[in-house]
């Protein structure tokens, strides 16, 4: 481990356990890493403009209904907000988003890094609300001091939110009606938008997303990717220059193809979907086994995250066999705990689960 | 392709061609996919704390001989770079390389991005020398007006040189001698690190390089890997919480192992050497065909880069068949063209070029 | 007026009206306009190295007990926020404060342009409470996430408070422990120090302030100087190369002696502290005829600034004669109005307002 | 003298000595701190929304010819440089400038820590040629490469130039040719403009500058001001939100009064151009005093700066009585020296460093 002085184990020594922790613990789908195995041996051009990245950018315009839109792959999430919002943001301008927003937890300060303030209003369910936007942007225009402040510049929000909660079509189009009142692009995190989008409770898909904000990023590596990240302009062209950016970013892959490969075979016979809708069904069970014991939900979520308050001894007994994250403090005695599946949640690790909670004692 | 305003192919069509444009345009080597598939069911750490980087990162402080060094996997050059860069200065400081250094010409801003200016002092054969390095420090030292300036806090060497060129050991050691006597910690860019450490006017090795700098990198993008670096700290701790730093850079990879993995892979029975010996086999023979045809060379090279003047009519039809980059302008009717084996240039490809060769009219 | 898309007048025509709508709406003190014609005619070192600046220096090490502090005089408050908290903090650190914090609301994201997140914490009565930083702290100091996020690098007050409201020395005090316990240092921002420390219900004096922080500024911009603030580094030294990245800043005057000059008056026979005790004397009067016209205090301040919540339509009546600042909405009929004394107001100005108080209708 | 660990005086102890060693050791020309004096108790707008101010923009439209330039007071010149170029260019874009332009050689890197990289060409006479900047710009456009590099954003020159070297009426509108043709602002740095106007070889004048540049500043501090410059944006419009811009880089004064009042008596009557032609009248003499001693020149200047060429031991023994700068190593034992003139500079002043230089041994 890197000697440095702060580092710290995220998830306690998951690999002997059950694996609900995260949704980026396991390496690639198999026909992912079949169509890398398959492209190996191929000469490429450099820097995303190779022929798997070129085909990757069809299918998923064609996924989204967007012929025009303007395509660019990168490896990470952070690297990809930093990227994306700097290059949409003046100098002056700030990006906002709900508190609970990743671009304001946990993201190390990407997003000032490159000069910009995360101006984090109050998230309801782990999501930003028109309404309380709308207040926002109101009370900014009306403030006679509104020249000394940061300026407004653009929305973002999470599908599905860092929460694991859905929002729905009128929700997303009730910000976005906001976003074009003020002249704000909308930007759409979607780390895991396979699985917010094949929740049961999701009411739309994702072309119509796609017609319902200005830009957004398809996660690959949390749903079957090694790495690699999807960014779609939709109803804005990219922004100037947005492959330099992309470089002065240090997000420019030489091999710009293994991200290319990757989301080739995502986007084949709707493998993206068909994965997501993996993760979401065993995340139904997972949801059932956890009510079923008597655990008090911390937030109803209908994706992959699962959020549960546990008594502390309770959960210290099930941390032993179990890999789960301890969220946060709910009080003295009681913790609120993430659980996680992906596509790579197998029948057996359920099962498993399912065995461990029943010999935990009284749920809360 | 991205429709941005401005994108250039770097290399034209050269998948049809003969593949000696760069030394990325293939996949990974085989021992390395090998690796990765081999790995890929495993569930593991996430954020680089995975059992297979941990492997890796002691491979390579065995191979350097260092058995307390620090060491990072990051995914590509230029975000190496501008981590590493930002980690050691303080934000009044800038970096001092070669006219030459790839931070000074091809990465887009990104040390700027974070502050720092780059100070370029003249390059010879595209290296810096150490004389210059410490009339530049001494005439700093002596500015009345050095409170009012950019201060020089690190120095960046790449080696090989970004032409290709060798530092001699002493060239090095004189160089880090001067970086001692200003308290100037020295930072080598090893994007070609294995080209340059096999190329026979190599007087060092592994162990001793990273005995003469601070910190550097061992690049596996253009050396066996899909993507990936690893940064070694040697003779200094890593930066304080250069874990947070690397996130904030957007630099970080969940799935950390997919860098840890290849690197393991690389350095296992010394295939990273290996295979950069290949390469530099490959440019021998290359080097010696293109002298028999009565190149001249723009800059003498022993590792896989090589230069030559070019006729601009010869230049257009080698450019029908083979790939190779027009470096830059020499005068009215010449270019500098820069022709790249790597480590999986074949026989077959060198037979083909000498083919190709042999069909053009006089050299020059 | 400069012809931008977004200008607004912060105050309506001022000119013609009774002054009390800001502290900085007034030339300088005639004594320290005195010193600057004194002083003119003298030719002296640049960049604050005169002996006008010297000898202010020694003036405040003097008032603050202090004889080894560094002092830098910067010319306005944003600047001077920046640019100390760029010289103490780490690229990937953030500045914790109150999120009434001048930092934090009107500083148009002039730290975030270095790179640094403003961390804002809850506000009681405009002022941090140590125990919501102890609380923000430990939290941090637990969260298993801490390396993925902004390390807090430093913490911010203002004595007095944006909303006028005193630290007592017991709350200070506290704060500091806090900082003390997490390594953070202290930094006061002083723009109204003056004002704060004449106040009725301020408990402690400038030396003892020097001792209960690492670094505070003495505000002159608004208390009798034309522009300048003095940087007084306390319990630590200044940073490494503060001068030069005082110049980065673009702070450095090249005649600094306009600074040096003025705080030397301001700090001679203590005028700072007898004009700031004009300025109270001044507020309590005030205070005193809004309370007996029946206004309501938004919320209680015994420095110079003072905010009531007035019946909209009283609010505009007044403000035909009268300049104050419209704060914020209260309510839909109602708002908060902030009327603010200097070392400027007369007893004119007083009366002159008792008689434009005393025609309005019933108070709220 | 502030305690950090590099401050160094600039010019040794010259308040003894006769003042030739910058145009910034005096306090502000009489007539001008008459206006401080006759204004001071007035009660204005702040934040530069004050009558004086607006009088004073007036007076340099008309004095510019340009009813309709947008005009902002700054502090000082380095504050001006880094803000309004990081007003102008894209956060990928840099500015170009002539190797000797002040922002890169003494600014300590504010251009950078906007995130903006100083692109310098070689300077010839220390000014830009234009045909150096077409080169450069036509190379760029040519180059495979340029989506990796730092995009050229706008262009700097200095008027006069950093070695009082004057640029004709056509080499301004030659290089303003080149940055129409590739569409580049032109921002001409004027922090001694009036000397650059006043001197003798100079052929053009401010309304014919103002038609030939997109911004430029009127330098007051080392024109008859403590403090203050004036941005004109002339063929622009001035950036979107530049007040804002303004305020987040520190350089908004709470009494922008201060240098409005400044420039309202600097542009009545002439003034700024009457004092700057007593500079050009004092240079001429000393230019002439030098000569006649014989020392050579180091660069052609006719403005208020002249670079002379001294043998060590002469420049130690003329230190002793004169103050002026050591600017650079010329060899062994020869330094250049610098001598300023400046609108304070005085007959009296003149004669006694005649009789000084008379008690000089051999000139070189």
């Amino acid at each position: 481990m890197p000697a440095t002085d702060s580092l710290r184990l995220l998830h306690l020594n998951p690999i002997a356990m059950l694996p609900f922790e995260c949704d980026y613990s396991c390496g690639a789908h198999p026909l992912v890493l079949k169509r890398l195995i398959e492209t190996n041996d191929e000469r490429t051009q450099t820097y995303g403009f190779d022929r798997f990245s070129e085909r990757a950018r069809e299918k998923i315009r064609t996924a989204c209904g967007m012929p025009g839109a303007d395509i660019f792959f990168l490896s990470g999430g952070t690297q990809t907000n930093a990227t994306v919002i700097d290059g949409i943001l003046k100098s002056y301008e700030g990006v906002v988003c709900a508190e609970t927003g990743h671009i304001n937890v946990h993201e190390a300060g990407a997003i000032e890094a490159e000069g910009h303030r995360v101006i984090a209003l109050p998230a309801v369910n782990g999501k930003l609300e028109a309404t309380s936007l709308d207040r926002f942007m109101t009370n900014f225009e009306q403030d006679e001091n509104r020249d000394h402040v940061v300026q407004p510049g653009m929305v973002y929000i999470t599908v599905p939110s860092e929460l694991g909660t859905s929002y729905s079509a009128r929700e997303v189009s009730d910000i976005y009606e906001v976003c074009r009142k003020y002249r704000l692009p909308l930007y759409v995190d979607g780390a895991r938008l396979g699985y917010g989008l094949m929740a049961d409770d999701c009411d739309f898909d994702l072309p119509w997303l796609a017609r319902h904000c200005d830009v957004f990023y398809i996660g690959g590596t949390k749903v079957g990717a090694l790495c690699g990240e999807a960014v779609v302009f939709t109803n804005m062209r990219s922004p100037r220059h947005f492959f330099t950016i992309v470089k002065r970013h240090g997000a420019l892959m030489a091999k710009g193809r293994l991200i290319g490969v990757q989301f080739d075979a995502l986007f084949t016979d709707n493998l993206y979907f068909s994965i997501s809708r993996h993760a979401i069904a065993a995340a139904r069970r997972l949801k059932n086994m956890l009510r079923e014991r008597g655990f008090q939900f911390f937030i109803e979520s209908a994706t992959n995250q699962q959020f549960v308050v546990m008594k502390n001894p309770v959960m210290e007994k099930l941390a032993r066999t179990v890999a789960f994250s301890r969220w946060e403090k709910y009080d003295e005695t009681h913790t609120v705990c993430r659980f996680v599946t992906s596509w790579a949640t197998t029948s057996d690790d359920l099962d498993a689960l399912e065995a461990a909670l029943s010999r935990l004692p009284a749920a809360r």
